[in-house]
């Protein structure tokens, strides 16, 4: 099957000319059966207020955003994931929203807060894997990266690729994240975004990576563009590293017990 | 402190050539506080037989090498870590011992054997961290690398440095292992071996990462050398990554149970 990122830089509060953006660049994409976006697409990132991050969030019911890519997946026949910001009521989560050519079909909430979204938004709870048919999904959202834990969980369930919006402004995730792959082996696509907002300059270079941790495609630091690579799920369905070592099956369970303390 | 490793080629089967190398290589080194052995130092790796496991291997308190190691420490005022191909009763296990200026201090003995290592050693039971004044030490036997689990929870445990020994056959771990000092906020020293046995090639490229997984230092894949850097300890007790981000507390325990299942 064919995935890849869609790395751009969405608008802070405008998220018309956002679609417009990708529109420009759904139109240069060639077959592809899975794309990730960015994180928190709908809105952009670098909120001044709660009542900014407040004022561009959608519920997923009611979201202009996710209509548009519920059209694209029609239009295309592919899935997307991207990055939300989502409104539950009076709450709002980060979240990673997938979708189909037949409509939205899950989301995941970003567990782990970073810097000053933890004034904006709760934590979540959960990390579901999605079948698709052709793979089953699994949803990280930026900062998320930098916990195993969250990764390996993934694999647990059984997830073929594990989708990364982000927004990235620390270099460190591009080179993380194709270890997640390799100690999981499973696929990894970081749609990172470009841009800078205020004082936040973001880092781009959206990355896909195999069950060996190769790059198999790495974007630049600042172009807006999207990045399609052929991946062999089967290969994501074989723990074994060698003939007698399966990196699932030799997990010591009885000795990790202090990873629910700590 | 000065931290480092000693890249060389054990003999299977002959611990006195093995300790000559070691005795001209330790006449190379200048200041250093703990260096880092390969894997299964004092007997060589790739056994025929159960029975050749057997024979090469040492009781740790009628250790030659051991005592061998003691008095490099005493002499030259440092701890050394090294693999250990060792004996306790009729067990063998593939284990790690660390000693000092005032002799032996402890061990850990290899969690996730690799390949036919399960045909001759026991898995083993725990993962010690160990002070050492300087610092805390860590330590993981090369197939552990896989396994983040191990890393995380000997960050949980307060390691500043891993000391990894190693014997390895496949080029992935020494990309791996600078990941698990980023996502733990410590120092990684992967001491591997060189040289062949039998049909087995190892991959040398002994490599110190530090608390942002940069390579400090890596060796070449075939060199007898030992390779020592500059590390500030401190830098591996502050695990915030942002001043609102602590890669430790940040963890969300309270979703991380299927770890102990699966």
């Amino acid at each position: 099957m064919r995935i890849g990122f869609v790395q751009l830089a969405p608008v802070l509060g405008n998220r018309q000319t956002t679609i417009a953006r990708l529109d420009r660049l759904f139109a240069s994409v060639g077959a592809a059966d899975l794309l990730v976006l960015p994180e928190l697409c709908n809105s952009g990132y670098h909120f001044s207020s709660r009542q900014q991050a407040w004022e561009t969030s959608e519920e997923i019911s009611d979201s202009v955003f996710v209509r548009y890519l519920e059209s694209v997946c029609a239009a295309r026949n592919l899935y997307l994931v991207s990055g939300l910001n989502e409104r539950d009521g009076g709450d709002l989560y980060n979240s990673a929203v997938l979708v189909g050519p037949r409509g939205y079909v899950g989301r995941y909430r970003k567990l782990h807060l970073f810097m000053d979204e933890k004034d904006y938004f709760r934590p979540g709870d959960g990390l579901p894997v999605l079948d698709i048919g052709a793979c089953r999904v699994g949803m990280l959202v930026c900062f998320d990266w930098i916990f195993p834990e969250a990764w390996r969980i993934l694999a647990l369930k059984g997830a073929d690729v594990v989708c990364h919006p982000a927004n990235l402004v620390l270099p460190f995730a591009q080179r993380a994240v194709p270890v997640h792959a390799l100690t999981n082996r499973f696929y990894t696509v970081t749609a990172n975004r470009v841009g800078q907002e205020g004082d936040l300059v973001f880092t781009g270079c959206s990355t896909i990576a195999d069950i060996q941790g190769n790059v198999l495609l790495q974007a630049s630091e600042s172009e807006e563009r999207v990045g399609v690579v052929d991946v062999d799920v089967a290969l994501a369905r074989d723990k074994r590293i060698t003939p007698r070592n399966d990196v699932l099956r030799d997990r010591r369970t009885d000795q990790y017990e202090l990873l629910l303390r700590g």
